[in-house]
């Protein structure tokens, strides 16, 4: 570990966000800094980055106006959750060697001063609970907005049908796992055999549809595998597939809306479900969730699928890749749908 | 009142769906037939045709297709909700001159055979608690609708903001006023300025929002009257509006959708709500509702909303047209938005 002696001889490597992008982001977009290291005043904390969440959201916080939360400013360090370890401290509730989970940004090492712990959402992570990497994803924000959207909205029911799109994604697949752990039947929709077959496989899915296997794959699929309707929907791609979904809502259906990776970067207004007159025949429900807002429950819910990791009946599968630098480029891997499992950008290794 | 005898000198005269249209309904696709008059088997009751209900609705149920119930077929009677009288009973729980609602259909006189009673939905009205065209309005369907929707749905409380389209529709006039009652901030949208004054002068809505007045009316008159955000919004029209209010939503906000008027004569897709990802960011939610599965709670609404009627603290507009012939041109009044109130077919005065 180095001293605070030592720190001053260490650089951070950054990359911020020079301009909004129209449509995919690009290697324009981005800058990369460097900064000395600076060590924790009284009350704060330093955290060296290991790893960081890739995630569809950081698409929404690189545009300008109103969301539920302000975006990154332009000339900002990119803003992204990740987990590290406590190089220097100067706060008691935070040790040296202390493995944390909070927003860490785009960089190398995150200076947290005393007064900003909460609002960073800085906490201690158990790694006996779960590896590193699985706290980026079903121990963290996706594994909890899967969890409290399915729980709390979807409000799942012991031989319902549900649905899930980006099956194999980090949201996904939390929500699919805990579905059949609660008795519904779980059709996942997913891009690719690969990913399809790990899901039904592995996750113990009952089926998975593959949206890249024809024009017609999601509606065939659907018509196939849910005779009697769809129950939940829990939707993180917006688009086609969303309609398709409420074409073949069962009466009294819950639709959580989680996302709408296939709109996001759009350069034409975002495509409304036009078949959203399905709520009202069939008696529906749609209705939106952000993770923060059950930051309270977060400890059960950990306490409860870290258990399920320990006893095999879930399983968190993340793609890792490596290197601040590469950031850019990862990223896009969400867009084009070729993460398999939840993406997450390994930066250092301890 | 007519005897069995001379039952068999009467016609009825009725209007068939000849054709299912596209865009709006036409002349042609409607044929006028007329029957002979049949008295009613044991069990059954005749019922003289005083008033029809003629809604937004009606027009879905021109479509082929599934919905929430069956449309109507090629040579069937039109159907339509309305009041009568019974002019003949071979049933002890209905005598001649009762006052009756039901499914009454687009002609002058319903036999309803004993094993359709309860089908067709026929019950008795109660004239003391509210006049003819009141039961088709405040009393009937459209107040059913208003009032579970907002209820049970809407689920207001006292201080939040309510929008509520199609203010002076049949549906609009009891969510508005019932939300007042209920201790909301009410603000109503509907066509053009007389309408406009009635629903803030005469049903006491806080303001009421022109859409005729000009492209920006809905969008600026709700960022007026709406600073901190729309709690609850109860929309009957779909297309624009629908968005111009998913674009000012209050966190935890809840969004009826009772239906689309705006959308039904369409030739070409529905217009999906393109700001619907304003759900996710506010964490709020649309639910559709179909007045029908409230129906074992009817007798409460209308005991409850008919004492608002007594006191004053409710009104109830219809806006009559006369005879069964006229239906055709009737109904289009509907979708140009030229009713004034809920529109209601006289066919007969007694």
């Amino acid at each position: 570990m180095p001293t605070s002696a030592s720190l001053n001889t260490l650089t951070n490597h950054q990359i911020r966000l020079a301009s909004r992008p129209v449509g995919l982001p690009t290697r324009a977009n981005w800058s990369a800094t460097t900064e000395p290291v600076q060590p924790p005043a009284a009350g704060g904390v330093l955290v060296k980055t290991l790893a960081l969440s890739l995630d569809p959201a950081m698409r929404g916080w690189m545009n300008e106006g109103k969301s539920y939360i302000p975006p990154v400013g332009i000339g900002e360090v990119m803003r992204a959750g990740g987990v590290g370890v406590v190089v220097a401290s100067e706060n008691p509730l935070f040790a040296v060697g202390d493995h944390v989970s909070g927003s860490l940004g785009v960089q190398e090492y995150m200076l947290v001063p005393g007064d900003q712990l909460k609002r960073n959402g800085l906490f201690k992570i158990d790694l006996r609970l779960g590896g590193l990497t699985e706290w980026l994803n079903v121990l963290g924000m996706p594994g909890m907005t899967g969890y409290f959207g399915l729980m709390d909205v979807g409000l799942p029911q012991v031989g319902e049908t549900l649905v899930v799109s980006g099956a194999a994604g980090a949201v996904g697949q939390t929500v699919g796992q805990m579905a059949k752990i609660k008795g519904c039947r779980v059709i996942g929709i997913a891009g690719g055999a690969a990913k399809c077959d790990w899901v039904v496989n592995t996750l113990g899915f009952d089926t998975c549809i593959d949206y890249k296997a024809g024009p017609d794959a999601v509606r065939d699929g659907l018509k196939q595998h849910c005779p009697d309707g769809v129950d939940i929907y829990f939707d993180n791609v917006g688009g086609d597939i969303l309609d398709q979904v409420l074409a073949r809502l069962a009466r009294g259906a819950r639709i959580i809306i989680c996302g709408a990776i296939s709109q996001y970067n759009n350069t034409t207004p975002v495509q409304g479900p036009k078949n959203y007159l399905s709520l009202l025949v069939n008696r529906a429900r749609m209705q939106g969730i952000v993770v923060f807002d059950y930051a309270d429950r977060y400890h059960q819910a950990v306490a409860e699928m870290a258990g399920y990791l320990k006893d095999g009946r879930m399983h968190s599968k993340e793609d890792v890749v490596h290197g601040l630098q590469t950031f850019p480029e990862a990223l896009l891997k969400l867009f084009a749908g070729e993460n398999f499992g939840k993406l997450v950008l390994q930066v250092a290794e301890s």
